[in-house]
Formats: structure tokens, sequence, C-alpha cells
């Protein structure tokens, strides 16, 4: 294995997954990661670019990083790159209407949308939202519609909050997808999309940024295969068992 | 397309879907589909041998033969072929012992069953038992263990009922593999195994027997892999957007 600083020549630019990297989510807000609070307030005296990459959708960004902060995390909302206000640009660019599957938390960031006579769903983590009714009328939704369009935001399969393992929005996704024969658009990591409006919001090309998160699909596979380095974490999700 | 005489020739067994073929279930127990009382009565009373093959499983196999009873239908649980009891025999024969998501109409069936310190997941249609926290709690249940086994009572994708289309299990078993990467076991239709309990049980011969169903990949498909003749109703979930 290459010495640390060959392995990071050239990093101009880091982005941060949040959930998993910087604290675990949970009952009363979740607890900061042991040593996340000082390693973040070294980044940002550094001469590096700092920038947050999340699929965080349970919960609008002003939540987020008021959250964050209270935690003693030095980030502001304009530093995040989420899924859900891309997916309200998506939304505006292509004029369509949605069906929202969401967590109440985020519903705010669709204030602006009109969501009249849907001819589209969008799904996020909605956690206790994904219930049978809830499903089922998202599934109906896409069935009336002549071209079914899905949006997912993100396609994790789980997340760890301090209470165990949970299931994130992918299962969903797929649940979604096997029930209606089509395939979703996903807006958040993995997507190239997203990674690349993360980097042009930082001002930093790929080869030039090093994208550190516990996932490894969607924040390390998913950033090399833009062209970036990436660093995974052994807190949140990780585990020796998922590392392939 | 050649006569029925022609199609027909050498048939001395019917196995016969129930949803969408006898009835489309929906509040206060469902509605005969017209005419299938009748043309029951009338197999029954021809030369062909009949036995019911289905993929319920929100009720025991007496409760839905009580039901349909009530509608009219000359049919006893002893024609019955339903994945509930064929998954007791596996799990027994495996000794497995199941973390059971199932519908609580149907879970007089797995009385008999060890359902201590669970080694494996059941999930058959539960409908509004698909909550969020019954899901999640079957994931955490297959990530605690070495080799998740898990089995899913058929794998169809929607069912109708009079309200409209309804998910089956389908998706969720979709949403767990994918949770897990795994691949779930599915007993009923489409298996083989599950079409040819239901012949042993006829003492009739692949090449002698037909399967009428409303599912295409369910019913048509998958009897025809084993050899038998099918023939989909218009019926049901029928549609003649899903006929490939």
């Amino acid at each position: 294995m290459a010495a640390w600083g060959e392995r990071l020549a050239g990093v101009r630019g880091v982005l941060l997954d949040i959930s998993g990297v910087l604290y675990d989510g949970g009952e009363g807000g979740g607890a900061p990661i042991v040593g996340s609070v000082e390693a973040l307030a070294r980044l940002k005296r550094s001469q590096l670019k700092v920038r947050f990459c999340t699929n965080e959708s349970q919960k609008s960004r002003g939540d987020l990083v008021g959250m964050l902060r209270r935690l003693g995390f030095d980030i502001s909302e304009g530093e995040v790159t989420a899924p859900a206000p891309a997916t309200c640009l998506i939304l505006k660019e292509r004029g369509l209407r949605p069906h929202l599957l969401i967590h109440d938390g985020v519903r705010s960031e669709f204030d602006q949308i009109d969501t009249s006579n849907p001819n589209c769903v969008v799904i996020a983590d909605a956690g206790e939202g994904f219930s049978y009714q809830n499903m089922n009328k998202a599934f109906q939704v896409l069935m009336e519609l002549e071209n079914p369009v899905l949006f997912s935001l993100g396609k994790g399969r789980y997340y760890k909050e301090t209470s165990g393992l949970m299931l994130d929005v992918g299962p969903y996704m797929k649940a979604l997808e096997y029930a209606c024969g089509i395939e979703a658009e996903v807006v958040g990591k993995p997507s190239p999309e997203f990674f690349k409006s993360a980097l042009r919001e930082m001002r930093v090309e790929a080869h030039q940024a090093i994208m550190i998160g516990d996932d490894i699909v969607g924040d390390i596979s998913g950033a090399q295969r833009c062209g970036m380095r990436a660093l995974q974490v052994r807190t949140g999700k990780f585990s020796p068992k998922c590392r392939a």
C-alpha cells in the first residue's frame, strides 16, 4: 500500500459523508462519532476545501445542519449537497408533479413543488412512513401512469442508528421497481450526476477530490467511478464482511 | 391457433388458481367472478380431476375454503395446495425455526412450528403487516444470521382486490433480498417443486394437466416450465398490457 502522502498527492477538496462518518443517528438526535468533531475542525483549518455529500433524506438541510451544529460540528447549509434539493431541480426542469412518499422531516424541501395530479413518484427514506398503505398508494399511482417515472433519493440498503441497523430507501425502491416492472432514477450517491454537482459546488476537479464515507457502494465505488479518490471509514455501517 | 379439442387432448386434470380466477378478494370477503361458481360445478361433474393450486398466504386453508364455500364454490380443504403447509414441511425437514412476517389469518398453519431463537425468516403476503417496523425486524434477524435464509410464500408482484391493485409479497421479498444481499427461496407458484407437489396430490402427470390462472408469470409460465399446459383467464389481475 502506498504511503499516505503519495495517496493524497494533489488532493484539494474533501467530500464528507455525514451519517456514519460524522455521527450515528437515532433516538434523541443521535450521537457524534468519537473524534469526528475535532477531525472536521482540523480539516476546516487546513488548506483543503470541504463539502458535505449526503444521501440524508429524512431531514431538510436546515434541520440536518441545525442538529449537527448542536452536536458541535462546524457546518453550514450552503456546504451541503443533498438529494431533496437536487430532485426539486430535476422535477422543475422536466415539468413533473410528484406523488411524495417521504419523511415529514424533509417535506419542507418540496414546498415550492406542484404535487397536484401527480405524473411521477418520489421516494425517500420515509422510515415509519413506509407503511403498506403508503407503499400501495405509490404503487397505484405508478401503475396508473402510461410511462411510470420513479425517483429514489439514494438507493442505500441500510444505515446504522444507535439502536441498530435500519432499512434505507433502497429496499423500498427495489420493491416498487419489481411491482411495476420499471427502473427507478436514483438522485443521490452513487449517481455520477450527484457527485459531479457536489464537485462543481466545491469548484474542484474529480482527480483533485477525495470522498470519505462508510458505504462501500454509495460512497466508495460511486466516487471512484467518477474519477475521485475515496476512503472508507470503519465507523457507521462499516463491517469487515462488507468490504468487497 | 389449434382447435380447443386438439389443445386439450389427453388432459386428465385441471389445476385452478383461486384469486382472480374464482373470486376477487376485498372488503367483506370479496366477490365471485361471474360464471365461476357454475364453471367449477361443471368441471366437478366432468371426468376431469380438479385441484386448487393457490399462492394465497393471508388465510389458512380452512378459512379460505370456508369463505369460498360461503360464496357458493364446491371446494374442500383436502383439494387445496397452498404455500404455508408446504413451507412447514420444509422447515421441519431442515430443522429451521422461522421468524414469521405473515398475516395473522395464516398464523394457525404454523401452530406446530418452533419459532424460538429463529434461524431463518418466512415472509408471506402480510398486507398491512408489512409495516416499516416489521420489515426492519425481519431484516435485523437475517443480518444477525451467519447464513441468512429467507423463504417467500410466492413472489407475486400484486393482486387485484375489489378496491384496486394491491402489493403482493414479491416486492417485499425483493426488498429484503436487496437489503441483505441474498436470494430468497420461493415456496409456491412458480416454483416447479410446488407445481409437482400439486400434481402428485392430484395423481396426474404434468403432460396430462392444465393450469388455469390469471398470472402470466406465476401461473402460466411456471406451469409450462413444468411440462403442463396452461390457460390464462381474462379476469383478476389480467391486463392486455401484461401478456408477454
